[in-house]
């Protein structure tokens, strides 16, 4: 009935895969791996009480007032700090960073401050499909470029830079979602070559960087310290809670105003409450402490995953090995379609998500993404064997 | 440097200018009837306590995980069992309502689901600069119709529908800002009859609605139970916090599906903390004599800035008697500036906002909003004085 009034955009942009998918998977019976939700053991619900009561008194109503759009300078600061250190990164300051209603919300504003009608936007293939979702809307022409186990594929990198000439890329260099993937060191330098001198943006999502399993190095950011025209998305939602819906984007503050600008017309400020509550945690509790409990558990459950599936599965089916992260991404033999798998696999009652929603403008592929971080072991061991046998009988 | 890569549209959007004025007014000697502030006398910040403790005894990882696009069911609940007793909206059910992060947001998906580029938008004259600000993104060609003291100038309107053919018609039927003005029982009759037939989709934003200081019986909405065109907006942003960002649409279950595919692309979700801990507030808290608080003080405050205009303005000043909201509207002698006139103010030590931002395409407009939310009656009075000195001084 309100065909003709909706925009074109709108009819333009798929709605969710997954939350149809979620709607199946309801059912208590049904072992899914379909969802994207950190494990509750990453919330720190006591401190998190505590805290919420220390800034009712000590804060008292400018917790409920309206605020700035920038966000709330405690909070941006210690993300400051905190990245000077950890992160290395140097020279940046307050103006430097924005708070936003989660890592979605930055997506939408990049949308809105630099994606004219069929601008090229490159993205790794597949990507993240809240990204896909956010900047069709503001139509932006994808180009899907091939992702290697240690990182993007730099040949094709190089044509597609060449021909096509993106003005943004959008890359998640650490535990990718939807693959679990990370660039090697040797990848991010490679890749920084290649862009270094063209005329792109380039966005590094990275809501999962800080649940490295092993303790290793952190890997530096493509191109950090060495380019202007880096930004970087950062999340509370992996490490302390994405419920309160925060996170940040950090970059050079000439778009950082820009920035500000679409976000103002966008919801005015993110929930203040929340930055007063989770700046109250971050100032008041060990943050890297926390991690470790959360890393602990996401490395065992990963653990219980693929040995599942070196046991289980048929051998013409491979997957990664996440070294951090949520996900694996198993690939079927070719020609096989997981949404095909996904309909016999509910019938033996375990989900997840066929690889579609991934990709741009390609159907029935025969990837799949598995999120271990909300299952015991036993239960992530009796749901492969199921999917084994879902497999085993459509290939 | 980084001109070239920002999009048309958010070149094309005016930075808040109240922004720039709030700056201004951050001098603690300054009395500033600029902000929009509600006064924190309508923060239940006791009861909100209580109910912070509740939920997270009550409901533990579920306020801080991912949750629905829709919003949760209890407070969509309660919207609807409100709004069809207190609004006497028929039918309305859960598929009706979807929770927005403050109206703010509800403008943007209402943008992302409806405006192309140049399709034409029936705003007041003068309009809120939120509204603006956030349709002017998507490309929206405002057409301000004259408003009156008893709500729009339908002669104008019947002009505007006829030779402009609008799309959509965004007002503010209550205590509208900045003006402060109400529609009457009959002009929102008059406007119902002639938008009917129109292919017009009526957004009725109401965050002011529940601030009558008279007791005298809410009007209804315009349309109300007669179209399945109109859009309402409702916010606990004046009621209960504003620091907490939540806001409702309410409108047909096929308009509200399409805002659920813009919010998923826009913020996944709004802050699930705040809804479990505002339906709680709702549910366990009588939210109408909480009402009556904010509107006793704020009858006062207006009283106040009321009888101070009366006294001090010179003759050929006018100004709007809010019945309610937070608002009141001056409009200085033809040709003189209000910008003109903050210049002036300022060195006195009083501000306000200029009417400029509230119009589309004029400048230097001898209008201008006063807020009287934030003061009490001796400081009104103060400021006031202070203002019509200033306005003596350029007229």
């Amino acid at each position: 009935m309100f065909e003709k009034y909706f925009s074109e955009r709108i009819k333009n942009t798929p709605s969710s895969f997954i939350r149809e998918i979620l709607k199946v998977t309801q059912n208590p019976e049904i072992i899914s791996f379909a969802g994207g939700l950190p494990n509750p053991i990453s919330f720190p619900q006591e401190e998190l009480k505590i805290s919420m009561n220390r800034i009712a008194q000590k804060f008292g109503a400018k917790i409920y007032q309206y605020s700035t759009t920038m966000g709330l300078e405690s909070l941006r600061e210690y993300i400051v700090q905190r990245y000077k250190i950890i992160q290395k990164m140097e020279n940046i300051t307050l103006d430097n960073v924005i708070i936003t209603t989660g890592s979605q919300q930055a997506l939408d504003l990049i949308g809105k401050v630099f994606i004219n009608k069929n601008d090229k936007v490159l993205v790794e293939k597949p990507s993240y499909l809240g990204l896909l979702q956010s900047f069709c809307l503001y139509g932006a022409d994808f180009i899907q470029t091939k992702l290697n186990d240690d990182g993007l594929d730099i040949n094709e990198l190089k044509k597609v830079l060449d021909e096509q000439k993106p003005k943004l890329a959008y890359l998640i260099p650490n535990f990718q979602n939807p693959t679990g993937l990370t660039y090697s060191a040797q990848n991010r330098i490679s890749v920084f070559n290649q862009i270094k001198d063209k005329d792109l943006i380039l966005i590094q999502d990275d809501p999962y960087g800080e649940l490295r399993f092993d303790n290793n190095e952190r890997l530096p950011y493509i191109g950090l310290n060495e380019s202007e025209k880096n930004i970087y998305l950062g999340s509370f939602s992996k490490i302390i809670t994405p419920g309160m819906r925060l996170g940040y984007i950090i970059a050079n503050k000439e778009i950082i105003k820009m920035l500000e600008t679409a976000k103002q017309a966008s919801d005015l400020h993110s929930n203040i409450f929340a930055q007063y509550l989770i700046s109250d945690y971050l100032y008041n509790n060990d943050l890297d402490k926390h991690i470790e409990k959360i890393k602990k558990l996401y490395k065992s459950q990963a653990k219980a995953m693929v040995e599942a599936m070196q046991k289980e599965f048929p051998s013409n089916v491979t997957f990664t090995i996440p070294k951090g992260g949520m996900f694996s991404w198993a690939s079927l033999p070719d020609g096989v379609s997981s949404v095909d798998l996904f309909n016999k696999a509910i019938e033996k009652n375990v989900a997840f998500v066929p690889g579609d929603p991934f990709y741009v403008g390609i159907n029935n592929v025969n990837t799949l993404r598995l999120n271990y971080t909300n299952a015991d072991d036993k239960t992530i061991k009796e749901g492969i064997r199921r999917l084994a046998e879902s497999i085993r009988e459509i290939i």
